[in-house]
């Protein structure tokens, strides 16, 4: 833990195909050609480590959605792709994406255990529901499982994959050569769940993982979200657009923690920046302005549509949102809507300004400006109750993350509020927090 | 296709744990502690490189079964750990086993895409039914699925994933940055397949690999394993004890490949082989006899129980087998109870020197002698008719995979049998197998 260390913020890099703008790919500086190149992410990862950042971050979805046709995409899941990664790099943490209403908890827990035997203690694991009934439609159902249900399903899956973690006591392998014993068996576990969703037997059929659970991570900010976050995650993604929403989520997010035993200090919060870097402002903002030119705007009417649950196809663009469903009607992202909503009521946005506001975050705060100003940013949620660190979601790749990781890095370095080099080996040690003891497998009963 | 060259054996190497004997991890020369670390995998997979193999493979199970008592476990999940090795190899073949009965197709169609991408098409798929209740327990099932019905499932999963592979045309990605047009989508389809066990819609959200599709690998020997293999699989992994097995299981399912349209060289058949190597053949014996004796009858007892069907705890060592039950009553592995059963019947073993006999191979044929005598037995079987290369199952590792690299390839390119440079790139073009076309998708209609 960092006690006696003045705090310090925590940087996860969130790779995205030619980068997070949805123009990026059409951009001269990036490389939509690699986005199936493992070269391209391991130059992606390599850098992130070369700025000591806690981790990189695949996001996920289990359908191809209408995107493709004016987005690039490389598809790589996400597991299978860090894996790689973990084979070269040796210290930046690596954390993927996998949903528990599509899935299996001993096929995930087991995946999981095996990514964090194989990159030596750095695995993490954003746990998502699932948004579009475009994905349900892959997995045999015709549609998609209520919010509400989606979440109870997660918490039963963590609850089970945790136990199958826990399954093998740390020293369950005494490898004794002599008297021809490998494990002590007693010391390995059955755990017997049945469940509403689940009927798991266990134990794991793989060794406790290096960090005894990988990182528990988690992104959904509707209340159910938030709830799930305040009993099961250790590092939450968010999208808030100003300081004060991020101040007031941080807030009530860490007001929740105590209600399941836990300490503030053991959920980190991590909003997410788009940051359109300059050498200057002027620079910075002919950037932004240049993606926003490249926007194709059936894409992004597209992406809205899905957004906002209502199809907005064939309106004008340069019109008025058209009357929108409640958030309580909305299956899909339930705070993304909200967001959106919002941003366009407050702001009083066209549907082509929303589309251009949106582009390089997907409701993620965008800012334009040279590296002291990006800095200042996070130095300013950072200290102001906001962040505990950032979910760094650069609009082009890989110039966009090489620019923070050259310029944005080392003011922060200065300012004493970032690591000068990596203290730990482990996901857990960079962000500070504590390998789980193992609770569950008594010595022999 | 090796059209003009002489015919040529394939070889693939059969990674597990320290070994394939049971009792490997006793053994001085192994590294049971290294059964969780990359690095290990990693120089068992460059060693199959050096050696020009056509590829590594790795076997899974979806439970932890009795055996991490007496037995090491490392325990990798092998879509991950192949994809790790993918990152740090560059020409040799990454085949995995991945169960059709516990999984969905689409997330298993997407994962071998991805791993195909990363490793510039070098994925293969061992598709297994997997054989036990131990299994089914873990996935909410108190009984396993009736071994008929398995195979049922089986083939509509990989008609699906087969569906899936070929729902992006080889040409869909036109990227034109100018037009903002990065995939033709009048070239990526969705699959729509509603079947007995599964509900697909599609696309899958990768494009379609660069093998087209991974190269599929099956290993049951069952009629319903070896009809299954006819109808889908470009190589099948088999136990077979002797040559005249061996040819009448090679005859018979060569024989089955025509009612499915196909020829006899789009499918090669590989019996896997422990050898055990010694500069003597004397040297090569005593290893054998060093294994013997490190055996744990408890569990040889144990392993021979689950491949039978019958607890054989508390039986005397020294006696007979008792009564089996019929091949029909099996609905775990069917073709390796019966080989058993008929090894055991044919030679009139008693329970220790049944144990003894599989305890290199599981039932895979085992062979101790000197290089040259493990290439002459390869020679003749593969010019004998019963095979078109071998499974290597080193009884220990590292060191039985770098002899058998050293000291048997050697002899076998000498005698014009192996090739002696890689002259293809993809697991496919290792084989000599073509690239399926892409049938599926049509121009716009
Ligand atoms: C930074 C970030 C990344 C996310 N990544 C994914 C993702 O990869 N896949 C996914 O299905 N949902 C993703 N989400 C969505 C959430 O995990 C969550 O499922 C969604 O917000 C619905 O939850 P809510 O209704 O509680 O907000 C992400 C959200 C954020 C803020
Ligand atoms: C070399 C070899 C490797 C195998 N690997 C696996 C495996 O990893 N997982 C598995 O469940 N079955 C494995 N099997 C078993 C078969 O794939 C098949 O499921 C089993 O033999 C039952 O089919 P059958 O009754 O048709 O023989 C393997 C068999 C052989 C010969």
């Amino acid at each position: 833990m960092t006690t006696s260390r003045p705090r310090q913020l925590h940087l996860n890099a969130f790779l995205m195909n030619a980068g997070h703008h949805d123009a990026a790919w059409r951009h001269p500086g990036t490389q939509p050609e690699r986005v199936t190149d493992l070269r391209y992410f391991q130059h992606l990862a390599r850098t992130a480590e070369r700025g000591l950042l806690d981790s990189v971050f695949l996001a996920d979805g289990l359908a191809l959605f209408n995107k493709v046709r004016h987005n690039a995409l490389g598809g790589f899941e996400p597991l299978t792709l860090l894996s790689a990664l973990a084979a070269v790099t040796e210290r930046v943490g690596l954390i993927a994406t996998v949903s528990t209403t599509f899935n299996e908890p001993f096929h995930v827990a087991r995946k999981f255990a095996s990514l964090d035997h194989l990159s030596g203690g750095r695995a993490g694991w954003n746990i998502v529901t699932s948004g579009t009934v475009a994905e349900a439609r892959n997995f045999g159902q015709d549609e998609h499982l209520e919010h509400r249900l989606r979440y109870e399903r997660a918490r039963e899956f963590v609850e089970v994959a945790t136990r199958l973690w826990d399954s093998w006591a740390d020293d369950a392998i005494v490898l004794d050569r002599e008297r021809g014993i490998y494990a002590d068996t007693d010391r390995v576990r059955a755990i017997n769940h049945r469940g509403e969703y689940f009927g798991v037997e266990g134990p794991l059929n793989v060794p406790r993982p290096p960090q005894g659970h990988p990182l528990l991570v988690q992104a959904g900010s509707s209340e159910d979200g938030k709830e799930f976050a305040a009993q099961y995650a250790e590092a939450v993604f968010t999208a808030q657009q100003t300081l004060a929403d991020g101040q007031a989520f941080y807030k009530d997010l860490k007001s929740r923690l105590a209600r399941y035993g836990r300490t503030e200090d053991q959920l980190l919060i991590l909003p997410g920046i788009a940051p359109v870097l300059g050498s200057t402002e002027a620079e910075a903002r002919a950037l932004e302005q240049e993606l926003t030119d490249l926007q194709v705007p059936e894409y992004g009417l597209a992406q809205l549509s899905g957004m906002l649950g209502v199809d907005l196809t064939g309106l004008p663009l340069d019109g008025p949102l058209p009357e929108l469903p409640e958030e309580r009607d909305i299956n899909g992202n339930k705070s993304r809507f909200t967001l959106v909503a919002e941003l366009a009521r407050r702001d009083g946005l066209t549907l082509r300004e929303l589309i251009a506001r949106l582009g390089a975050g997907r409701g993620h705060r965008v800012f334009a400006g040279t590296p002291e100003q990006v800095a200042d940013q996070l130095e300013e949620w950072f200290t102001q109750g906001a962040a505990d660190g950032f979910n760094v979601m650069p609009p082009l790749l890989p110039g966009g993350l090489e620019d923070f990781v050259d310029h944005v890095v080392p003011i922060l370095q200065r300012r004493g509020l970032f690591r000068t080099e990596y203290t730990g080996r482990t996901l857990r040690e960079h962000y500070g927090l504590a390998r789980p003891d193992n609770a569950a497998p008594a010595p022999a009963s």
